[in-house]
């Protein structure tokens, strides 16, 4: 474990910094494009160099239900199965255990569902989510926690905070019991909106010794200015150095505001899914500030005789060898390039974003 | 025009040799990869060079229907629109008309179809496909035929024929007259399987002074050793000292077969869309002779826990950095990346078929 604090903003909460694994050091903050099956969609890893990612994600529930761990144990984990050799972290799967399996079921042990491949009954706990974890081998293990839905009532809240916290300590003792020492392992805040909540809980895993700290329970629906007040009275109860997580987000103007606010990384399926879609983000301005970006919905007929690139700015590969008319004939008939070149210049969009950031941020611009 | 023969066999009728267009010289015996609407499926034009190709083709019907002439007139032609700057070889857009446009009608002037993009009457003539693939800029153009189904009776096939001379005089005239001097144009030798037809229609088609000469009307149904015995009969009618073009064949095994009986181009759509499919060729031996080569099904539940490349023989950018059981992994889970790191590897498959085919020729030993 070495996170490092390069610089710290006098302006705002933000700081630029490097957390050093066991597959490399990435700076912060940073931007982990979701290779959730172990692929980026439709992104070779040898693109994801290319574009300037410096960590990935990868979701353990799906890797588990398929291809299944013995195959990644037999290629000695997923950075050989998928030949990514850079950090990768994996969530605890309970995110999508909550949100896609069936029959659910949570208890203080853990929770169960039934397996989406074969129907078998399945149970995640605290525990297992490290096991499989392990499997994959990630830089950064997430741990198990219970992922309020919004809205949800004070009471809810204060129970499934109470629970992820014993599941906290469970799996920070798992982990040392099995004497896994070179995969780090993330601790997650919850306490959905309320703010006794969640600077209750921010405060009581600081006490345990997590190598970094997540929010979790933002990003599922609530407005994105209450989102932004849960960061300012949360962030500053975390603790200083440590590295610190916003899980599932966002846009790039919300990346910006968390960044102000204190957060080091973030992922997000937003870049690869608006892609597909055809929905492109170009800069409006070159530094991050204010009305920064535009998004761009490629299938319109206005780009049909448009030979522009999709962003004049952008040095991407996508925007460097192609037209805005190309990529909307691509999307029109249906050729998978269209969606893969869309996805090349978004993820490229956000992680020169990214580098931005940190330069202001070193700078003392920010 | 510069169509130079560098090796010709003495075992077999193969010849090894070169052609040099406005874009640049290719080597044959050539496959052409097919971007029928300006795209090889999902593979990026930096990816068509990086595994080889040196020429491909492209289909005048679908770009004429869509993104339609004028865009690709503004772009400067299809190499700028699809930012390829190696050879392009387009057809004609009479074979999609056949088997693809509505309410289709040949009469001597030409064929008159309904467009599937928005209903109006179109007429293609052999003008008219001039024009067009005029437009497109491509280096090989190919005259408007007609093309017989299989089978057809001898009088369907002889008047079939008649038409399409006729058409390749028009053909012939119209460039001239157009004075395009910078497009090659190729001659389609007709006939069905009728060997007196074929005979006569490549003798009658020599006479004229095209660029090259392609046998249509093969691939179309009929059995494989009818299409050898076609070739057999028909090629040694052709001029020597131009380049012959068999249109959308074939398997690998047929390509070698061609190859031997005098054959210097092809094009076909089998490895990208077999590779979408999920077969993969592989090479049982080093050599293209006899059974060389495998299909190789990777959502076979065999391929599950196999982490060996696609094919342990190949250079390509799939079978260097990926396992089967990831490449299985993607088709199951329904990654793009899969058909695309397929497409990618079938591509160089057919490629370097070529170049060994090459070698083996100018080596005698073809």
């Amino acid at each position: 474990m070495s996170w490092r604090i390069i610089k710290s903003s006098k302006k705002s909460s933000a700081r630029a910094g490097t957390l050093s694994t066991r597959h490399g050091r990435f700076a912060t903050p940073a931007f982990m494009p979701v290779a959730t099956r172990g692929a980026v969609k439709s992104l070779s890893a040898e693109e994801l160099h290319q574009v300037g990612s410096q960590i990935i994600l990868a979701n353990t529930y799906h890797l588990w239900q398929r291809p299944g761990l013995s195959i990644i144990k037999k290629a000695g984990g997923l950075h050989n199965f998928m030949n990514w050799d850079g950090p990768i972290l994996t969530d605890s799967g309970g995110y999508q255990v909550y949100s896609l399996a069936k029959l659910r079921k949570i208890t203080e042990q853990g929770v169960s569902f039934v397996s989406e491949i074969d129907g078998t009954k399945l149970m995640l706990t605290p525990e297992k989510a490290i096991d499989i974890q392990q499997v994959l081998g990630s830089d950064i293990m997430m741990v198990l926690d219970e992922c309020p839905p919004y809205p949800s009532t004070v009471k809810y809240a204060r129970n499934s905070m109470a629970l992820t916290t014993r599941w906290a300590k469970r799996s920070l003792n798992y982990k040392k019991k099995k004497r896994i020492s070179q995969q780090l392992l993330f601790g997650i805040v919850q306490g959905s909106v309320y703010k006794s909540l969640r600077q209750a809980h921010a405060a009581e895993l600081s006490q345990l010794n997590f190598d970094g700290y997540a929010l979790g329970g933002l990003a599922v629906g609530e407005p994105t200015n209450i989102m932004y007040r849960v960061l300012d009275f949360t962030v500053p109860i975390l603790p200083f150095d440590k590295p610190r997580y916003l899980m599932g987000t966002g846009k790039p103007d919300q990346i910006v505001e968390a960044v102000k606010r204190g957060i080091d990384m973030f992922d997000c399926v937003i870049p690869t899914r608006h892609a597909r879609h055809g929905t492109i983000y170009i800069w409006k301005s070159n530094k991050p500030q204010g009305n920064f970006f535009d998004e761009l919905r490629i299938k319109q007929s206005k780009f049909a005789k448009d030979l522009k690139p999709l962003d004049k700015r952008c040095g991407c590969q996508t925007c460097t060898n192609y037209s805005r008319a190309y990529l909307r004939h691509l999307f029109m008939s249906g050729d998978p390039l269209g969606s893969r070149l869309a996805s090349l210049h978004n993820v490229y969009f956000y992680l020169e974003l990214m580098a931005k950031l940190r330069v202001l941020i070193k700078s003392g611009k920010i």
